[in-house]
């Protein structure tokens, strides 16, 4: 993966070995200069994906031999047999855990070796942190809106850039608060949950109630099998009286899908009910069937809709099974699971909350996954560091300016726990303490001066990698998840908010 | 790759085995339902991978292992057993040529085979060929802005949504129509052409001419060593003079660091011009190496810019340039090439054309890799048939009906050359041909009937799998690239357009 960079790294690396400043002590960080989506925080994640590149780093020959052909023909053939000899093994990196919640201008990353490896190491470390910072950013926010109790399912593979990119939004949607994926093989790599039930081509691949084989099922409790095509048409009368629908419209092919399904899965039969018409077809059929399941001691365990409003579905969903369950003697029944897909977006989520929903399952795709507010967090890699010199750019652009020297980063938090600043203070100065008088310049407030004084004060970065070893315990998937959930929890309602929050000082 | 999918791909798949119906002969499309962009075209990509993740198709024991872990335990060992049998040698798959210019609601991807395999093939050819061929048109649309003069590079690696991302990346722009990537090893897997100079760090590791080291090139025709930084530093006095700026402001730690890639690349030196400023610094600096290049024999290959009104700016390059060349009778000076980068979108390329520039090379990432006007394609991939019956899907939402059947495509061209139709014809009807009168109807047109006479007309789809086997030769990437533009070529200017196009009828 060494050649997973921009060409620009090498000609660099060449100008930097050249001029004998290969060997040069420096220091980089990784940053962003703006929170995403408009919000005053993100979630940085991405580090343990980051380790085992570094790890990794070394050119193989056929690298050295692909980059021969690529550089200038008058490059010496001594950078290529030094470049055979390049790894991490003397690079330091030290950074805040995964899962942390950060802000912007505060490094995530800080990355100290000698200065043609620091280099080289820019863009794959962009690359593995940026959008695995922003879909558990952008995740995170879903998980803010939805609130603790609706469960979240990432299903997004299909319209993310390419395979791997779907893997990563599975995993960082996780870590970003979501509970579950569709996407098995990030079950399978990474032990996330995975679900899924049944899409439109299933139901539309059955025609009538002929096509069921087999056609029987046991109850729950043993016994002599029965027919439950015939059984789920006798409930389906039934049900289609409480519902006040003919059940000559019902589509027949439907019914006949959920029958099969159920017949397959009698204890965890899901209904997709939009394939034809929601109210007189799709929500009879699956009525129908859980409560034929049901004589038989089988549970139901939800519906899926994919089109139309809704939030105002699920209501209307929630009355009948409410109606049935009361009709049919069976109070389990107005707590089916009700999921909900089709394009939904923090603004759908808000629009749920507002009408009010009787949604238990949200599963996000293309919004969640291509992050369509931002589809890029923008992070930079800056050399802060060379010899002993500061690295400062100066430029027009006031945003683009970088902060010179190596730092150590503090979060001082208030009484009531909150983080109320992070303190950036150069790696020479004393640490400050708790209870302490401190005088801080606010960044983007013209140098001004301010004294604060926190209730705690947390060093954020460790250091995770050194002497080219891993050096410090990474924490389990889960572990991670929790750790941004709890980090969240923290924030003070004013800068968790998700719109015009307030900024955050640093 | 196989559990790259879907759970509910694996749960179907259960479904249609318990059945007995995994083995129906099934057809489905792979087609999106809106074209990208606010265009009326996009390009279809990602075919070249789909084969091969067919070819490959196959469950793994751990594969199966871990999909006993997550089912249902009520799930039949024998379905798993089956399971381990399931590839694509079944599968028959025809598409359009990779590349080619295609509509919304014509199927891109016809895929015909059992049931279960053409159900379980779903959400892995969604996910390659959608960033595909969205990546590849959104390309194709900057290539169309900027000319065909201008040279584009990917320059997106680090706002990719991973290793994988950046890599289709830069694979699928190039189809598009850009000329070259930054990222290394899509150069080495795909004979990418790659390209890169310097970033701001190896300018800002530079502080002063003393630390440049060594000091000394060689003229190109052979001779003495010179010493470049006092060469440079003597040039810098008469370029001062010429553009009027005061060499004591200009900072010399530049012209350190372009010298030292100057000494380390003299037949390829570009300068990055705004690190500091670009008019009273990187200007300067860059004439001052390359007049002093240029003594020796050899000639600077170009600058670029980052930041600021890149335009403007380009022109004011262009000024000095000409002034230069004419001052010191360096003839080829004016024509040093251009190159400007950050943030660059469809809307600042219109700009540029709008004010004019003198920009030879345009450096793209995020508003090319992230998709910012449309992060996704929203392709489906629909079940046509089962058995003998077509499939047909009548929901609520008029927009997600398909059409049922499988169908053969052709594309009607105009006595021009112009393609102005895509005609879609249940595979048992007969072909159209030159010149006949054809009745059709048009999509979203309330089923009128429309009189049409092709000049030409084209059989769209090739088959390209069977068998197990890709049978149809596959082109390189280059063809794919020569196919798209000329493609694009042949759209009448009213179909090209990128907003508020015509719609093309199909």
């Amino acid at each position: 993966m060494a050649l997973l960079t921009d060409l620009y790294q090498v000609t660099m690396a060449y100008g930097y070995w050249r001029a004998g400043r290969h060997r040069a002590p420096a220091a980089a960080e990784l940053l962003f200069r703006r929170c995403p989506f408009g919000g005053a925080f993100a979630l940085g994640a991405g580090l343990a994906e980051a380790l085992r590149f570094l790890r990794a780093f070394r050119f193989s020959a056929a690298d050295i031999a692909y980059l021969r052909s690529v550089l200038p023909s008058t490059t010496e053939d001594a950078f290529f047999e030094y470049l055979c000899t390049v790894d991490a093994s003397e690079v330091t990196v030290s950074s805040v855990p995964e899962g942390s919640v950060v802000f912007s201008r505060v490094p995530l990353l800080q990355v100290k070796g000698p200065l043609l490896v620091v280099q080289l190491l820019e863009t794959t470390l962009l690359c593995l942190v940026s959008y695995a910072s922003l879909v558990a950013t952008n995740a995170a926010r879903f998980r803010l809106l939805a609130g603790p109790a609706t469960k979240l399912m990432e299903m997004g593979l299909r319209r993310a850039q390419g395979p791997d990119g779907g893997l990563s939004a599975s995993k960082y949607s996780y870590i970003g608060g979501f509970d579950c994926t569709s996407n098995v093989l990030a079950g399978k790599l990474y032990g996330i949950p995975v679900q899924g039930t049944v899409a439109h081509s299933f139901i539309m691949s059955f025609t009538s109630l002929a096509e069921v084989e087999p056609r029987v099922l046991a109850p729950a409790a043993g016994g002599e099998p029965v027919d439950l095509p015939s059984l789920a048409e006798s409930w389906l009368l039934r049900v289609c009286e409480v519902l006040q629908v003919s059940p000559g419209k019902v589509n027949r092919g439907e019914l006949a899908a959920f029958v099969s399904y159920a017949l397959s899965f009698p204890r965890n039969f899901q209904g997709l009910l939009d394939t034809y018409c929601v109210m007189r077809s799709g929500l009879p059929n699956f009525c129908a069937v859980a409560l034929a399941l049901n004589e038989l001691g089988y549970r139901a365990i939800g519906v899926r809709l994919d089109s139309g409003d809704l939030a105002q579905q699920s209501k209307e969903i929630r009355r009948v099974f409410r109606a049935c369950g009361a009709r049919f003697q069976v109070p389990w029944f107005e707590t089916i699971s009700i999921a909900v897909s089709n394009d939904i977006s923090e603004r759908s989520l808000e629009d749920f909350i507002r009408e009010g929903s009787e949604i238990d399952v949200l599963g996000i795709g293309t919004n969640l996954v291509t992050c369509p507010l931002q589809p890029s967090l923008g992070c930079v890699y800056k050399l802060v560091k060379v010899n002993d010199s500061p690295c400062l750019k100066l430029t027009e652009d006031e945003e683009k300016m970088t902060i010179p020297g190596v730092k150590r980063v503090y979060r001082l938090y208030d009484a009531a726990g909150h983080p109320f600043m992070d303190l950036m203070a150069l790696e020479e100065e004393p640490s400050p303490s708790a209870g302490q008088e401190l005088t801080v310049h606010v960044l983007g407030q013209n140098g001004e001066a301010r004294k604060v004084k926190a209730a705690t004060v947390e060093d954020l970065h460790r250091t995770y990698f050194r002497d080219g070893q891993v050096c410090a315990a990474l924490p389990s998937l889960p572990q991670v998840r929790s750790h941004a959930q709890a980090a969240l929890g923290r924030l003070s309602p004013a800068h968790r908010r998700l719109r015009e929050p307030e900024p955050y000082p640093v």
